[in-house]
């Protein structure tokens, strides 16, 4: 069930993105004010505002303030409805999903999070999303019934298949919205890659799983078989211990979650925090760390990015593995200014790339569902991996 | 000394372009028979194969058979000139310098190589390639003056520096027509990659150095540092020989061509390839291989590339490398249908990615410089780090 859209419908699209930006801009303006900056006609801007005002996305503002002078007639002034959801992001996780909702200004303007066991069904966690999404609109006050679009990131690094589909199903039939659906990590790399300048970035995440994304020359990458960005089963110990991929070794055997609390000696992420400095557990950390920072530095080797970023619970937990990790990269890295080809040289700027912590938490994957609607991020021109896309 | 061309220009190219390519599916047409089938108008196609035809790009073709009825005039016909050189592609190698003459159909019409040391300046090499060029013209009959554009390959990862303003300011000043200059081994990677539908391609070249280039979602990439694609430092031996970049292990301390020789304990590439089956050689050989397969299974998995090429005059002279290279490649790929992370699955294809030596000689770098110069390749959209770039 792929959404399609006109070229009518992307113009109306960018003209309603015009009026909702300057909006957002200023305020609260009358038609004509609008009409005059936004340089579309009367007719135009008129059927725009008044698709917008029966969305629900503005709403009409009168005060006697604003009063004509010699009038008695107050002047309709139009302004975005902050209550009034645009864009819905839900992140289907591992063990939990997380939901996010913006307004027309792109802000977020309620979320929440609901646990699951890590073996429920799909069905069961498409449940769960739903009744989410529900308590978020009745408990918080918000319009779901203008959507604009919805993102949803699911687990797993393939794309296709009839998950994905009921996926997409579910939430279209429900919420009456275009609805896409990605990889979550890859939308969190969307989400952190969003909020630098940087245009070549990896960015990986250590949690029950590992996965993560490339932004490689300002794009988010896909892979032939839409799985550019998976870290999780690069061998990191040869020989090491079996994989659930059927592999030895695979970096998911060290750094993931399981592993860690084993090889650490605690029976949760909170004991691994509240213990990490102790010799035994420190050890520990510090050599997922260079597991993590191996890994890393021969992929940085390839794609000479600007940036690293390490993201998930496990690295939120013990901050000491991005330091690991960093130190791994930096010694790695070939030194700048030497001359390794004879001809060239590299400029003599900053050491890069530069390894740090992810900057957001656990809602990364849904803040970066609802990036990818905004459709504005030039990261993902060329990107087609999403299902259902609208554009 | 950046060549720029303005908006007319481009408009200008493009047109000549299509009367290029209609005279080059067509043989031989008359200026009406080209203004049908091309669009332009009789004033502009005028401009435009006057311009050709005093550059020497098209001939005037005037026979009996072509005469009119009726009329005691002969029709002129034009079609393309076979012996006029119109891109010219240099490969200014560690060891030698190519040339490839090309002319508008695309075809190579001339090729040269001369051998140089190692250790030649850039300066003597820049001499031996204009004396190269100089040759071919003389001696195989090329004209040389109207050529449309020169990409010039140099060795060395980094971009800019002054070795590259030098390259192309000799290459300018004497054969008067715009030059690119880039990295020789990327040059070869779009030369190979453009000769595959593969949008996702790792290229590794096994020479005097190692070096290599990733196509991306279509997109030959530069990496932030210009530097993507530098297989030679990823490390492959934890603790080996030490290498010219300062660090231990590297690739290229394995799989160069030196390092293989002495491992093999022979003295030459030629010796090399007679020996290669030789329980000894060919035990060294594959140990190389492996360890190259190590740092490409590596990339892959995080890549997930359709197709790997291996290249150079290594792997030319020693098969092995490539096999088991692929071997090793085939079994740290995750199983195909392999379910790893809960809700999709890889579709049921091909194995991927596809290991295989490269189609293309030792002549792939000039070859690559040509096909830098076309512009027609979307390969390189949004590429940027074409010295001089015309586009």
């Amino acid at each position: 069930m792929s959404v399609t859209v006109g070229v009518h419908a992307l113009v109306r699209r960018a003209h309603e993105e015009r009026v909702l930006a300057i909006l957002r801009e200023h305020g609260t303006l009358s038609r004509a004010q609008i009409a005059a900056r936004s340089g579309l006609s009367r007719t135009t801007l008129s059927e725009i505002t008044g698709d917008l005002l029966g969305r629900g996305a503005i709403v009409k503002v009168t005060t006697d303030a604003h009063r004509r002078a010699g009038s008695g007639r107050p002047a309709e002034l139009l302004a975005l409805d902050p209550r009034s959801g645009q864009f819905l992001g839900v992140d289907l996780g591992h063990s939990r999903v997380r939901a996010v909702v913006t307004d027309a200004a792109h802000e977020i303007i309620a979320s929440g999070v609901t646990p699951y066991a890590a073996t429920t069904s799909l069905p069961a966690r498409i449940r769960a999303g739903l009744a989410l999404i529900d308590g978020l609109g009745r408990e918080q006050g918000i319009n779901l019934s203008a959507l604009q679009g919805i993102g949803v990131g699911v687990t797993g690094p393939y794309p296709a298949g009839t998950a994905r589909a009921d996926v997409r199903a579910a939430f279209t039939e429900t919420l009456r919205a275009p609805v896409i659906v990605d990889n979550n990590t890859r939308f969190a790399a969307l989400a952190e890659a969003g909020m630098t300048d940087a245009r070549d970035v990896l960015y990986i995440r250590l949690s029950a799983g590992i996965g993560g994304g490339l932004i490689v020359g300002g794009r988010l990458v896909e892979g032939a078989g839409g799985a550019a960005g998976e870290f999780g089963h690069v061998p990191a110990v040869p020989g090491g211990a079996p994989c659930r991929c059927g592999k030895r070794g695979c970096l998911e055997t060290v750094a993931a979650i399981g592993p860690a609390l084993a090889v650490a000696g605690v029976h949760s992420l909170d004991e691994l925090a509240a213990r990490r400095d102790e010799p035994g557990v420190a050890a520990a950390l510090e050599r997922i760390g260079d597991a993590v920072g191996r890994v890393l530095a021969a992929a940085a080797l390839v794609l000479d990015p600007e940036l690293i970023v390490i993201g998930g619970d496990l690295s939120r937990a013990a901050p000491v593995i991005v330091d690991r990790a960093a130190g791994v990269v930096a010694v790695e890295r070939v030194p700048p200014g030497h001359d390794v080809a004879g001809a060239g040289r590299r400029d003599g700027g900053e050491p890069r790339p530069v390894v740090r912590a992810a900057r957001l938490g656990d809602d990364d994957g849904a803040r970066g569902a609802v990036a990818a609607l905004y459709r504005q991020s030039p990261l993902l021109a060329g990107y087609s991996n999403l299902d259902g896309s609208a554009a």
